[in-house]
C-alpha cells in the first residue's frame, strides 16, 4: 500500500469488507423473472440445505447475494443456523490470471478429485468486477465442460459486481451453506489481479496459483505479494514444444521461492507442471495438495489458520465499516479534497490535516 | 496481513501512526536532568533552524520526540513554520538485518557522498522497540566512527518506544526540520524486521536494502514484501573469501527480482555487492542512487512518490486513529473478546459478530 493507484485505495475502500447500503435488486433476481415461487421460512431452508437439496441451496445463496435487506435478515439466521454443519471440507483457492486455462483446469480437477476421493464438490468464485451480463468468471457454466453436468458438482457463479468486500463476504457465506449441504471440497476460483487474491487466501485452506511458462518479461504479469501467498505453484501447458520452456518456468519458481521467508505452516510450498488441456500431472497436483492437507492437520495448522480467519474477517469488516463510515460522512466529503490540497501545497502537515478531519468527523458524530 | 500473529495485528493497532495519548514523559527529557535551558518560542526556533544552528535544530528535534502536549503544541507550529524550507534533500531509506553491517556501511557512506556531493547530512533512525537504555540502533553514536565527528554530520538516533506509528511520524517530522535547518541530505536507518521498512519507505526517495551473502537458507532472513520495496540492493561483505559468495548471492537476487512486476518508477531496481569494511564498490553504489534520482526527477516520478507519501501519511494518520478509538472504546474492550469466542465456537458468524460490536460503538458515541 506504498502508493495506492487512487484515493480510494488510501482509504482502504478498496476492500469493503461488507456491511454496505442497499444500492440495487440483485440482477440475478431482476434477470431471471420466474414464476412466483413458494416463500421459505428459515427453517425450511435450513432443512432442505442440510438434507442436501440443491434447489434449496441454491435459493438461500441466492438470498446470500441479494441487497434487499429483509432477504439479509433471513439470510444471516439461515447461515447462523447452518454453521454447527459447516467446516467440514477442504477449501482451495485457485487463482491465475486470464488465460491461464483456469477453466479447463478446473474442470479436470474436479473430476480427478471427485473420481479419486468421492465426496461433493462446489465450485464458487470471487470476481469484484462480475457482472453477469458480461459474463463473469464461472459466469458460462459451459467452461467447465464435464464438471457442470457431474452429478456431484455444484457450480456456482461469482456475485454480482459490487465492493470487494461485498462480494468475498458472500461468498465466505455461502461456502458456510454448501458444506452444510454435504460439500466437502470447495474451489474457490479467482481472477489473478491482486487484491481478490487476498480476499480468496483468507477464506481457504490451499491457495494454488497457476502459472504458465512464458519469457522473464511475461512472469512479470504475477501482481505484488500473490506469490508469497501461494501454497502451490504449478505451470500449465507443460505438453508438446512447451514441455522444456515449463519446466525450466518451474524451476525459476522455485529458485524465487527458496528467497522467500519460510512459511508460517512449516510447510515448503512445491512448483510442479502439468498439462489442464491433456489431463498431464494433475494427479501429481491433488497428491500434493492432499499431503498439505495431512501435514498441517497433523501439525494443528489447520485448525489455527481456519480460527485466524473467522478472526481476520470479523476484524476486517470492523476495520473497513469504520473507514467507510468516516470517508462517506458528508462532512469529511466537503473537507478531505482540501486539507490533502493543503498538504500537497506544502501549507500544512499530513498529521496536522488528519487530525483537523479526525475533529471534524467526531464533533459530527456527537451532534 | 494474511495471519497476523496477534490481535494487535488485526485490529491494525501494530502500524499506528500518531496522536497518541500521552502516556509517559519523554524518557530523553527525564535520563537527562541538566540546567534548566532559556525557553525558546516558536520565531526562536524557526530562526535558529532555519540559520542551520544545529542545538537549537537539536532541541526542536527533543520537543518533537516528547509526549507533552505544551510540548507537541509548540513542536506543530515549529514543524509548520519550518514546511516552506523543507523538501530539498535527497531522503534515502537504508535497511538490513541486524548483522549485515548498517553502522559501518553508513559511516562509509556518509564520507563518500559527503566528500563527493558536498552539502551537509543528516542520519535519522526508525526502531519502534529502540529504548535509550538498551542501546537502540544509532543509539551509540561511536558505531559510526568518522561521521559522528563530521562537522557536516547530525545524526540522530531513533525515537524512544513507542507505537511505530507514533515513531514513525516523528521521524517523519524531523526530516522536515532537518530540511529546513540544509541538511540535503537524509539517511532515515531502519532495522530489517518487517514493519518498520514499510514507515522508513513511505518517507523516503530511494530504498536501500543491505543484504550478506549467505546460504539459501539464510537468505529467507528477509521479511515478506521488503525485496519488494528495494529500489537497489547491496551485498555487503564481498571481499576476500566470501567475494564468490556475494556474488552469486547478488546473481540470486538479480534472478528474484526479475520474476516481481516493474516497478512503477519505470526504474529496474539494482543489485550490486561491496565492502563496507574496505570501502570497495561504495562509489558504484552511489552512482547508482545518483543515477536513480536523475532518472525519477526527469520522468516526474520524484515528485509525484513525495506527493503520495504526503497522502499517505494523513490517510494512514486517520485510518489509524478510527481503528485505535473503536478498540480503545470501553464498551468494546469489554464486548471485543466475547465476540470472538462466539466466533471461534461457530455460534456466530465473523460478519454478525462485526456489526453486533459497529452497533454498541457507535450507539456509545452519540449518546
Amino acid at each position: 500500500m506504498e502508493h495506492p493507484e487512487n484515493d480510494k485505495a488510501y482509504k482502504g475502500l478498496v476492500v469493503n469488507a461488507g456491511i454496505e447500503p442497499p444500492s440495487s435488486v440483485n440482477p440475478y433476481l431482476k434477470n431471471h423473472p420466474r414464476r412466483k415461487k413458494r416463500s421459505l421460512s428459515v427453517a425450511d431452508y435450513v432443512d432442505g440445505i442440510v438434507k442436501g437439496d440443491v434447489t434449496i441451496l441454491s435459493r438461500a445463496v441466492t438470498l446470500v447475494e441479494s441487497v434487499l435487506p429483509e432477504h439479509q435478515t433471513v439470510a444471516q439466521e439461515v447461515i447462523e443456523k447452518c454453521l454447527p454443519y459447516a467446516g467440514n471440507s477442504v477449501r482451495i483457492g485457485i487463482s491465475g490470471v486470464p488465460g491461464a486455462g483456469k477453466s479447463t483446469s478446473i474442470d479436470v480437477f474436479g473430476l480427478h478429485v471427485l473420481g479419486k476421493y468421492g465426496g461433493k464438490l462446489a465450485v464458487l468464485a470471487i470476481d469484484p468486477s462480475s457482472e453477469r451480463s458480461k459474463g463473469s468468471i464461472l459466469g458460462d457454466k459451459t467452461r467447465m465442460e464435464k464438471l457442470s453436468v457431474h452429478p456431484k458438482s455444484f457450480i456456482r457463479p461469482s456475485p454480482s459486481a459490487g465492493s470487494l468486500g461485498g462480494v468475498a463476504r458472500k461468498t465466505r457465506e455461502t461456502i458456510v451453506l454448501c458444506e452444510a449441504a454435504g460439500f466437502d471440497k470447495i474451489f474457490v476460483e479467482t481472477v489473478g489481479v491482486g487484491q481478490s487474491e487476498t480476499a480468496v487466501h483468507s477464506m481457504v485452506d490451499f491457495f494454488l496459483l497457476i502459472q504458465l511458462a512464458g519469457t522473464g518479461d511475461e512472469l512479470q504479469g504475477i501482481k505484488r505479494g500473490i506469490m508469497e501467498m501461494a501454497d502451490g505453484i504449478v505451470i500449465n501447458k507443460a505438453d508438446g514444444d512447451n514441455l522444456e520452456r515449463a519446466k525450466l518456468a518451474a524451476s525459476q519458481f522455485r529458485n524465487a521461492l527458496h528467497l522467500f521467508p519460510a512459511s508460517e505452516s512449516g510447510w515448503t510450498p512445491q512448483v510442479l507442471t502439468y498439462s489442464g488441456f491433456y489431463n498431464l500431472g494433475v494427479k501429481e497436483i491433488w497428491d500434493m495438495i492432499y499431503q498439505y492437507i495431512a501435514f498441517v492437520k497433523e501439525n494443528g495448522y489447520f485448525e489455527y489458520r481456519r480460527n485466524e480467519q473467522s478472526k481476520y474477517w470479523m476484524y476486517e469488516t470492523i476495520n473497513e465499516y469504520l473507514r467507510d463510515n468516516f470517508y462517506h460522512n458528508p462532512h469529511i466529503e466537503a473537507l478531505l479534497a482540501e486539507k490533502e490540497q493543503q498538504v500537497l501545497r506544502g501549507n500544512l502537515t499530513s498529521f496536522v490535516a488528519a487530525k483537523n478531519l479526525l475533529d471534524t468527523y467526531f464533533s459530527d458524530l456527537k451532534r
